[in-house]
This record gives C-alpha cells, structure tokens and sequence, in this order.
C-alpha cells in the first residue's frame, strides 16, 4: 500500500467492465439489445465462490465504492468509511462487488451512451429503469462472475431497494440482505421532492427535451436546483442548524447596507449544486429519481408487504437513523413489521444521529458501525 | 348581501390606496422618496377609533384577506374563514386593516412598479425590505386612519414576525398581539429552501437579473419551482399522504408501459406551480424570501430574546400547528418562553393538526377556531 493512502483502505482500485450480449428484457416493455456493466471489486473471491457481497448504489452513486483510482485521487470512493480490512463491509472476508447501475453516468450504459439505433447519445429516448431491472441486470452479473449466491446483498436508500427486490426475485441467490435508511415506497412527499427537481431540469432551456448532448448544452442550473432540493432533504434541520447555524459567509446584519447578507448555508448549497451538476447527468438523475418513485414492494403481491416477504428466504438487517426525514425510521418500522409478519429472520437498530438520511454515509457513528460490524461478523463465508 | 355571496363573509369589498409622499428611510440605508399602499378594510371604524386590528400577510399573501371583488368572484380572500361576523376576526366588533406590503405585487409599490428615476420598472433595483420597514409603514398608514393603537395585530408565518416587532418597536400602539405559526428567526434548513427557490428563479434565463420586465420576459419556470418547492413545505408529509398518497392521475403500474405513470401529487405540484408564476411578481418573490432569511428578533438586543420583549406591553397569543415542520411547534415554544422570561402576558395554543404550516389558512379546525376566537373575544374595543 502507498505511504500516501490510508492503511484500513482498499488502496488502489481499478474499475473492470462486462458487455452483455444477451438482450435484457425491461419492466417498460423495451429491450435493451447489449450493455455495458462497469463495476468495481474488492478483496478475494474465495474458493466456494461463498464470500461474494454485492453493493447497491443509490441515486447519485456509482461502482466506485472504496479505495482510491490513483495516489494522487483526492477522494475515496462514496463509502471508504465502511469497505475495507477490519471495517464492517471487511474486505479479509469479504469479496466485494460494486455495479454502476444501467442508466447511470459513471461507465455503464446511460443516457449518455450512444444509442447504436442512431449513432447519437440516447439522451431521454433511454429506456425507463425499474428497480427489478437493475436487480436482473446484477444477476447477470453475478452469472458472468461465477456467484451462484451472495452472502449478502447491501445497500442504503434506493440501494435498499435493490436489496429488497433481490430477496423477492431471487430468493436462493441471497444469503443476507441489509437494507439500510430505505423504504418499501416512497410517501407523497418524497415524490413531491423528486417532482420538483425534475421540474427544475425539465424546464431549463439548455435541456432540450433530454437531448442536450446532440445540442452541444449542459441543463446545468436545473440540476445545480435539483441537486440543492435533495441535499437539503438528505440532511436533517438539527444537523444543518449544528453545521451552519445561521452562520455568514461574510460582511455582517448592520443595518444600512443594500449589500445582500449571505449565510454560509446558501454558499455550500450553491457549491454543492454547481459542482455536482458538472460531473452528473441530468437524465440520469430524471431516471433515477422516477426508479425511486415507482417502486413498491408489494404492488405486484396484492399491496400485502407480508405477502411480498415470505418470498425472502434470507436473513435481514434494517438500520434506520433517528433524524432521516426523507426515509424516515417509521418507514424502515414497516419493512421490519412486514418482515415479522412473513415469519423472516429480522435485525433491527434505529440510530440516533443528527445527520439525515446522509447518515448511512458519514463516518465516527459508532452505534451504527458496531451493529453493522456486528451483524457482518455473523454472515457465514 | 348579495345572494350568491355566503351570508358570513364581509361581501363585496373594495380596495383602497394612500399615496406617501414622505420619504421611507429603509434598513437597508436607501430611501423610498414616495410609494402608495393598497389595503382593504372590513367592519367600521369605532368613534374612540379603538377597534382596529391590523392583518399582515405573509410571503405571497396581500391586502384582499376577506370577502370578494365581485359577485362572479369566484374566490374570496385568503383568510375568508377566519374573518366576517361571528368569526374570530369578527367584522362586527372589529375595524380590520389589511395592506398589501412594501415590495410586493398587487398594488403597493413593489418591483413592478415604475422607478420615478428611470421610468422603467423598478425590478431588481426595488431597495431590500426587511419586517422593520414593512412595520413602519404601517405605522404611517395607522397615522393616515386616524387609528393610534391598534386593539390586535395579527399575523401568521412572515405575518407573525410583522406582529412581534411592531411589539418592539411601537409597544404603546398594541394591546394584543397574535403570533401564529412563526419564529423568531428562520432555521438553516428555512434559509436553504428559500435560497434553493431563489437559485431556481434566478438561474430561469428569462429572470435577466431581474429586469425581464424590460425585456419583455417572466421567469416563469423558475418561479413555479420556486413555488414548488414552497408547497411542499408548507403541507405535512401527513397531510399530503392523506390527500394523495400515491394515487395516480391516469394509467396504472402495468409492466411493459414505457409512458411514464403521473401520480395525482405531481399534476397537483405542477399546477399550483404554474398557476402562481402567471399572478405573482418573481423579484417580489425573492424580496419576500430575503425579509423572511434576515429577520432575527433578537439580534439588536444582543440576541436576548427575553430582553427583547422586555420592550413589549402588550399581551400576546403564540399558536403552532403539530405537523409545521417549516415554523415547528418548537420555534413558537420559544416565543413563548422568552415572552415569560420576559414577564409578558401570554397565551399559547398548539393546535393537532395534519395541515402543516398551511394549517394557519385552512378552515375547519375548531380548536384553532375556539382559541383564536375566545382570545379575540377577550380583546377589548
């Protein structure tokens, strides 16, 4: 490992690539004819092929997981704190995979990728993903990888999802599903928000009705709004009230001065915003966020949650955090009921944090880390 | 009364306008040289002129509270039932007083209105308001009706805030002071989706800094995200499930459908979106945002708030709404608080309600009607 990486990191990673030849069949009713899976791995595959654990990302998240891309990357992948030796995802255990999903912007086919009907970005003529298409898409994957089963599938937010839907559609292929701060559906006011930061990309000019690419624009500031509604709902009022206060930027409250005041708030919004629309798609973050809207567990079981769960033959950890309001615990409650209901094996612990529905991300919450840690520890390889 | 009016309302009402031609120094440190304020008033002025009580409006509120415009009115004011005979705001005891505020867009010198400088449309020059010069005003328009103490100033959201520091800054003009679903100052989380609707609006390319007016545009897609983004915080994640949970508008969740499925909240967004981008002025939409991010009670007390209302003489009632998440329950506890350390008189009420910070306008709520009416009923004239 380099001097300059941390020594409890994955260390250097390098991200592989699978193409699919088979046509995948979508829940829209669409084909996609061939495709590109990028993903990332992480630690041995042992010689069962029994240690296999598979990350699900969530909206705006990718393969890369853990682990750094060269010595001098700035940053990690989106979930360091809790991927590599000794930590809860223990890559001496553990061999760990990390799919960008189909529709994503990081590698794998998107909206981004040439359509081969035209020879141009697919832009919005992308198909509508669906949670179980992803999940079918993932299975494939594990095929091409040799992984009849996982010990465990993980994931936070809409990766819960995909953990879930894994359960149901592939119950022999599941050993431990870990469904972290997510939702068997979203309530009306989760689709309001999604709806909104829609609105606000849809109705930029530099949009395009989704075909910015073949236009030479960017729907730069209705992502920057899009991403700012999100990042507010992703944090909790105590823990921005704790980080940010009311807090200025600069200058200060006299009176007599025109100058607009700025709280540090609207600047890191603001960076926030404009920083992740460079490096995002905008029709990716429309797909995602309608993925996110549409599912529900069990509207194909009669809207009977119990009924959805006694497909599962896994065992279950659900973790929820006191201040996420976006999926709130209230919501995990029910997954965990549903899962009691259906006679499954069910881990439950509602953190207390101030961090929001972000908290499955950020590091230093040692409840959360013990019972993650904990709970792995016991999945047999 | 006409007979196709309700016989509990005011009926037909008119507005009025005064012209000020003495200069208004601004917080800000400009000067208004000269403006006009619309208001309406309902019920009659007593011969000891001691039945006045002043409504101030909050963000997108303005000066027609009750009653209608005309028979074919098809809506009333936007606080019809609160105000009329034998209601809380009985129009047969009371002489009620409601101007559209500095700033805004329905008549009072705003925005839209015409700099005597350039004789162009103020847009984004309008000089910032802060609640202190809507406050003053106010005063001036007290002095122009003869009216020298108000029996109650009543205010809810934004309009609480207009309460409070007419409280401070004219205690001996206000016998009783009511503070619904407000704060002393806006949280983090308040001023981010206020800056996030600011970003929307002014990012729209047709904002031109403000001055789309002159160039013949509205921003009208940035301020119906704008808006938007409001709704959803005014309305309960509750309320919203009761009222839409996740009913679709048309369709069905059919697999193999590529159209995409709308559910009932989205048209609903959309619409109320739209509908208030045709009939509300964007840059008083921001003027209004910025009043409600700088307003902090304290800060000119050295942020005691007790020591604050220590200037206070009247009495007050503060009510708060179960499921306000935007103007928690909390935020007015802690009026109430300083308002006893403070040695005031006061009366608090948190009304169970799944309206959220809406619930101040709905009708129908009768513990909130019974306490607003009962603490009016006690107000002397």
């Amino acid at each position: 490992m380099s001097k300059s990486l941390p020594a409890n990191s994955v260390g250097i990673v390098e991200p592989k690539a699978l193409e699919f030849d088979e046509p995948l069949r979508l829940a829209c009713g669409r084909t996609l004819e061939r495709y590109t899976l990028v993903y990332e791995t992480y630690g041995q595959l042992n010689a069962d092929k029994s240690n296999a654990v598979l990350i699900c990302h969530a909206l705006s998240g990718h393969h890369h997981a853990a682990g750094y891309h060269s010595e001098d990357d700035a940053k990690p992948g989106w979930w360091e704190h809790y991927i590599g030796p000794g930590k809860p995802l223990d890559t001496e255990r553990f061999f760990i995979v990390c799919p960008n999903n189909l529709g994503g912007c990081h590698g794998s086919t998107g909206p981004t990728s040439i359509n081969p009907a035209t020879g141009q970005p697919w832009g919005s003529d992308f198909p509508a993903m669906r949670v179980r298409d992803w999940v079918h898409s993932q299975a494939r994957l594990a095929d091409a990888l040799g992984i009849g089963q996982w010990a465990a599938i993980v994931g936070g937010s809409l990766g819960g999802m995909q953990a879930m839907r894994w359960a149901l559609e592939y119950p022999e292929r599941v050993r431990h599903c870990v469904v972290i701060a997510s939702s068997m559906k979203l309530t009306a006011q989760n689709i309001a928000f999604n709806e909104t930061a829609r609105q606000a990309i849809q109705s930029d000019p530099d949009f395009h009705d989704g075909h910015y690419l073949r236009h030479g624009t960017l729907p730069s500031s209705g992502l920057s709004v899009a991403r700012m509604i999100g990042h507010i709902t992703y944090l909790s009022d105590d823990g921005m009230g704790k980080k940010f206060g009311r807090e200025l930027r600069s200058g200060s409250f006299e009176q007599g001065t025109e100058e607009p005041v700025e709280f540090q708030i609207q600047s890191y919004l603001r960076y926030q915003g404009s920083n992740f629309s460079k490096g995002f798609d905008a029709n990716t973050y429309i797909l995602m966020t309608r993925a996110l809207d549409y599912f529900d567990l069990a509207r194909e079981y009669g809207d009977d949650s119990a009924a959805a769960f006694a497909h599962a033959q896994c065992r279950f950890l659900v973790v929820s955090f006191t201040s996420d309001w976006r999926f709130a615990p209230e919501r995990s409650r029910e997954i965990v009921n549903a899962l009691m209901a259906a006679n499954r094996d069910v881990c439950y612990g509602e953190i207390d944090s101030h961090y929001g529905h972000d908290a499955f991300l950020v590091p230093g919450q040692q409840r959360y880390w013990d019972l993650f840690q904990s709970y792995m520890r016991n999945v047999e390889v």
